[in-house]
Parts: C-alpha cells; sequence; structure tokens
C-alpha cells in the first residue's frame, strides 16, 4: 500500500444521514483480498436518479447499461451495486452478460425491477469479472443495509486511492433542511470528458429527474470535466446522484441547492487531484482572457496536463516558459507578446517578457508551496477557465510501471 | 550528464561531405560552459532552402523569422547558424531583436543577404539570449568553416540530448551519385505538429525551392510528425532542408531521391525518439483499419502519448487494456467489440476479448524486449497509420524536475 497522500484532507467526513438512502458493504474478494470490494446502495421508492458518464468510445458494459437506464422511470425503490479490483471493460459480450446477472441478482433479492439496479465496476481492465463472487455476497449486503454505512461504502470502492473520498452539504430550502451527501473513488486515469472516477451523490431534496439531471450535468462542466491527473479517461467513469425525496422539502428550482450540490461535486473532485497518483503539489491553472471560455478552457488544459509544467512543479521550479509552451501547443488563440503569468500573487511575466522587479527566488519560494495558483491571462478578450491538476512524480511511475503485478 | 540512451545506435554515421555546405562550431558560452554551443553552416550560391516549424501559437522569434524567409529569392549564399543553451523564446520583443543582430552579424561576415540567414535557438525557454556573447565568436566561425564539420555541428545543438544523431544517404540520380546527410536534436517536449527539435539536411542535388518544399513537407508528415516523446510541443520547432545543387545533378522529380531523403528523415526521427527523456524501450505503434487515415494517426497518438501506456511499458506489463482505454479516449471511431491488439506476432486480444489462446507469459516475455511493436486493427475500414514512441521512466521525472538547476 503507498502511503497517504501529503495532500490528503485532515480526516474522511461526518457524512449526515440521508434519508431513503441505506447502504451495505463486503468482502466478495474480486481481486483484493482482506478488505471489502462491494458496496450496495438501497434507494427509497421515487427517487430520482441522474448520471453522467464517460465518453470513451470503449466504455465498459456497466456505463453503457447504466446509461440506458438513466431518465427511465422512477417507480419503485431503486439500487447502486459498485465493485473495485476489476473494470469489466473489453470483456467483450462477456461484460454485458455479467452486468446482465448482477443487476438481476439484486432486483430479485431487493424486490426492485432491474431497470432500477446502476452497477459501476473499477480496477483492471480487459480481464473477465468474476460476478459469481458478487451474486453470493448479494444476500450478505441486503440483510446489513444500514443508513449509517456510507464511510465504509466510500472505502469499498478505492482502488489505488490512498483515502477515501467524502464530501457532504447542509442548507434550508423554504425554512427546512435539505441534506447532500457523497462520495468519490479516482486517483489515476484522471481526465477531462468525466475525470476517470465513481462518484456517488445523495440527497433527500425531493428533485424531478430531468431537473436534477440538467443540473448534474451543468455542474459536471466545471468540476469534474475541470480536473486532470494523467490526461488519461478511464473506460468506466461515472458519476451517479440520488435524490431521495424523503425530507418532503422540494428543491428542484432552488438557487441554494444548485450551490450545495456544486460545492459538494467540486469538494469530490478536487479531493481526487488531492489523490493523483504520486502527486506533492495540489495546482490550480487559472486562465484569464482568452478568446472564448472553451478556448481558455484548451489553454488550462494544456498547462495542466503537460508532463514538462508538471514536472518543473514537483522540482520546484518556478519555469514558467513551460507554461508559454503548454499555451503554444494547446490551439486557443493567444499572442505570446500580450501573455502576463502569475504564480500566486506574483506577477512573473507580463506582454511577453519576464516581468520588471521579477526575482527567480520569490518564483522559487513560491513554488514551495504546497497549494498552488497558476494564472494566466492571454490578453486577447474576456474568456475565463478554471482547472485542477497535481504534479507529476517518481511516485506516478512506481505507482503505474506495475500496477498489475 | 546523464548517461547515454541505452536504445542509442552504436555510434555517430560517417556522414559524407556535402559538396556545397560547410561547418564550424565554437564555444560562445551562451549557458554551457566547456563545449560548443554554436554552429554555423554556410550554403553554396543558389541553395534551394526548404523549412517546416512548429505550429506553437507562441513559437520563437528565430521560427518567425525563418518562417518569413522560407520561400524567398534563390540570391546567392546562405548560412543557418544555430546555438543551443537559450532558445531566444518568450522573450518578448527582444527576441526579434537578437535574432536581426545574429542575421546582420553573419550576413555581414559573409557577405552574403540577411534575408539568406535562417537562424535556430534551443534550450531554455523564457530568458534572454545573450545573442553579443554569439555574434562575438561568428568571425571566428567563418574563419573555421569546412566541408568535414557535420558530426562537430550535430554536436554544438546538442541540449538534453544524450547523443548525436545523423543519418545520410547516397543514391545514383540518372547514373550521377546524389547524397542527402542530416543531423537532428531533440528529446524531450517531443510531440506531433513537428516533433520538439531542429533538424537539417543537406544535399548536393538539384531541386528547385518550391519542389524541395512540397517534398519536405509530405515526408514529415509521415516521418517528424508521427513520434512523440512526452506530448509536448516546443516552440522552437524547425526543419530546414538545403539543396545545394552543387552536384549538378537534378532530383527534383526523382523518386529514388524523394525515397532516399524520406529515409533519412525517418531514421532521424527515430533516433530522436531512441534519446527520448529517460527512455528504454523503442515501441512502434501501427494501427490499422480505421475508418480513415487521420483517425488511425489520432488513435496511435492517443496511445503513443498516455502516460498509462507508457509506464505500462516501463515496468514490462502487457497490459493491454491501457491500450483499449487510450483508444477510447482518443476520439478515433472505435467499436469496443471490433478491436484486435497484437504485441509482436503475438495476437493479445481479438472481437474485444482476450484472445483465445493468449498466455500472458507470452505477453509478458514480448515486452522485455527493447524494440516493441503494438499492433491494433480497429476492424472499421481501412485507415492506417505509424508512429513511434518511448516508454515514461523515472528518467524523465528525474531530467524534467530539475532541468533550469
Amino acid at each position: 500500500m503507498p502511503p497517504v497522500s501529503p495532500l490528503a484532507p485532515a480526516g474522511f467526513p461526518d457524512l449526515p444521514v440521508i434519508a431513503g438512502v441505506r447502504f451495505a458493504t463486503a468482502q466478495a474478494g474480486v481481486r483484493y483480498k482482506g478488505r471489502t470490494d462491494v458496496m450496495l446502495a438501497e434507494l427509497a421508492e421515487g427517487t430520482s436518479i441522474a448520471g453522467v458518464y464517460t465518453r470513451s468510445g470503449t466504455r465498459s458494459a456497466a456505463v453503457l447499461d447504466c446509461q440506458s437506464k438513466t431518465g427511465g422511470p422512477n417507480d419503485g425503490r431503486a439500487a447502486i451495486l459498485v465493485n473495485s479490483g476489476n473494470a469489466n471493460a473489453f470483456t467483450g459480450r462477456n461484460g454485458q452478460a455479467s452486468v446482465d446477472a448482477i443487476c438481476a441478482a439484486v432486483a430479485e433479492r431487493l424486490s426492485i425491477e432491474p431497470t432500477r439496479v446502476f452497477t459501476s465496476s473499477t480496477g483492471v481492465i480487459g480481464e473477465p469479472l468474476s460476478h459469481d463472487r458478487i451474486i453470493a455476497k448479494i444476500d450478505e449486503l441486503a440483510s446489513a443495509l444500514s443508513e449509517t454505512g456510507a464511510e465504509a461504502a466510500a472505502r469499498a470502492i478505492m482502488t489505488t486511492d490512498t483515502f477515501a473520498k467524502g464530501a457532504f452539504a447542509e442548507l434550508e430550502v423554504g425554512g427546512q433542511t435539505v441534506r447532500i451527501s457523497g462520495f468519490a473513488k479516482g486517483s489515476g486515469m484522471i481526465a477531462p470528458d468525466m475525470a476517470t472516477m465513481l462518484v456517488y451523490i445523495f440527497t433527500d431534496a425531493i428533485v424531478a429527474q430531468p431537473t436534477l439531471q440538467g443540473l448534474v450535468s451543468d455542474l459536471t462542466n466545471t468540476t469534474f470535466n475541470c480536473i486532470t491527473v494523467d490526461s488519461d479517461t478511464s473506460t468506466s467513469d461515472t458519476l451517479i446522484c440520488a435524490a431521495t425525496g424523503a425530507s418532503g422539502v422540494d428543491a428542484s428550482n432552488d438557487d441554494g441547492f444548485a450551490a450545495a450540490l456544486g460545492q459538494v461535486m467540486r469538494d469530490l473532485a478536487h479531493q481526487v487531484v488531492r489523490d493523483g497518483e504520486g502527486a506533492t503539489k495540489f495546482v490550480e491553472v487559472q486562465v484569464t482572457g482568452a478568446r472564448s471560455d472553451q478556448d481558455a478552457h484548451k489553454a488550462a488544459m494544456a498547462i495542466a496536463n503537460s508532463p514538462l509544467v508538471k514536472t518543473a512543479i514537483a522540482g520546484e521550479d518556478p519555469n514558467w516558459g513551460r507554461i508559454v509552451m503548454a499555451v503554444g501547443k494547446s490551439g486557443a488563440e493567444a499572442d505570446r507578446d500580450q501573455l502576463a503569468i502569475r504564480f500566486g500573487d506574483i506577477l512573473v511575466a507580463t506582454e511577453g517578457w519576464v516581468a520588471p522587479g521579477y526575482r527567480e527566488e520569490d518564483g522559487a519560494a513560491y513554488m514551495k508551496l504546497q497549494d498552488l495558483v497558476l494564472s494566466i491571462d492571454l490578453g486577447i478578450a474576456e474568456g475565463t477557465a478554471t482547472v485542477w491538476t497535481c504534479d507529476l512524480t517518481h511516485g506516478y511511475i512506481e505507482i503505474n510501471a506495475d500496477y498489475r503485478s
């Protein structure tokens, strides 16, 4: 086991119980020994379920299955089953057979429709999923369902994660309390178009499915689609948000609810970056002055994904020249002589040249911080974007040069 | 100094003299001490000069200057001056002033037009170029010009390169001998749209400038634009091909000449990958069965650039699942259940599933080779592409986490 990321939060948050959601975990031995590797969440009758999925052209059977079910009728209770250790991706026609078998078994045991069972699998790709090991644990899981099992569920879905990731929010809607609680896994194969990971968010608010879907899709664009660890996109990325409605409070058009959900999603997205494989620095890249927000996002992601920028950060080297390189290759409209770069509040470059008064030792001192903000103004128009990444270190190589062994 | 790449050729080739080209090198102390860091090439009267340059939006002053001169009149002699240690990129308006000063000094000393002087700079970006140190050496350089200085020139332009890169070809055109000889530098910041590097190729053939330009541009698409080390694109990429015509042999429309030039370019491109920062494996990625050649190139480059594929190769792990992941994120049209993957001659996967008879130990044994061929058939149509890359190792992190210090 690699040590916990130096960027990890102090501890797992004390997630509130979300009425209408119960969790259970088990040791199915899909791949890992001596730890939980399956989690089951049962969702109350009428729960709205929204989903955002990887856009990979080789997405997994579980993702395709979830996509086909998202937006379907809200009839009866629902369930989410997730296993770690094996992604059931690129497993040919057997992939869908495994998903079908798991869904059927969960549906039968919980007396719900198979179309209301959502599954995810995460871990090695290209190897068959021993779904019989999971099915053998479904009775144990169903018997153990409990409202307080969120943290255990978050731990059961970890793969190369060094810490479990949770976040929550409580707010008042029309004078009544609404709760949002979520957890995520992911630390490598993290890139835009859904960072590579699994995310499950629950709320006791009443939110109609189409409304919830629109909200979650929009918020994904400024949270999970704005993080990267290594530019590699998983075949299994899944974000499911379930609104049980058990609070009896309708939050469908409440701005405060949208803001709180966005905060939970951003918090989880940041935690995924903070657990980036081998990461020792958390880096926010802000791009302003672009031709459009899209151009700003392009430039920001090019910086955030550049191996040369990320290794410079690992080396605490204020090598702003590599940022210029990354802007140049991004395809975003840029004028070399209009660029300005800041490290935190330090103006490093302006008008295509090192800033008057910039001292290398100031840049070097800034780079020693654990959390960095790199701001790049393109000086062209008003487009902006903010993305988050981590550094590229020996730890990343260590973890990934021998992941399967 | 890092040790020489394990993938390096046995030695620098014995480049033939190209009539009409003379070289000189000097120690200008631009950044490096105790080694040559400037090379000057003088080209005979009427030499045709073709160029291909980086498409970076933040390209350097020298690149912009070369672009403006490429395709101009062939009047009189010409010259190429290259320095290492400093890229003169993102140096504001001072960048062009440095280029102008160097070009003027070379032109004056050699009694040629400044529009016939082409310069390149490679090394750190974002720091001012001490062009006065270079100018102070121009008289020394001009006095030392020699037909046999190609290898020394190749060494003077190295930065993080662990070996000098040269290639040549001799062929008969209409019963007379024509020679092509070139050298290159580059080992990091290597990506498509001109791999990040400098390349100079000379021939004594007669080739009209527009013909030479068309030939070099076409050949770049299947050679230098098909290699990657780290997906980062330099602000300084430059390829210059000079045809002195001194052999008196017109090779303008000779297929053999085009093939020989392509061979020299491919050889140099491969050597750049073989000197990839930290590389221990040379990897050819062949994609077939794509919707189009463009789609095949997209998929091949996604595989070649994937940190997870490259770290698996470093770890000699036959993790073909990561290849599937990379195809999926590439944006190329793909059908998960039509994919076939081969490691060398070993059929690893077919129809979206591990191949019958594939044994993990065979894949693992293959991955221990130094030169690897990964073939991916998308099973959709007839598009093909071949690209070259290297693995991603601790060596890359070591070199780049502290390059400037």
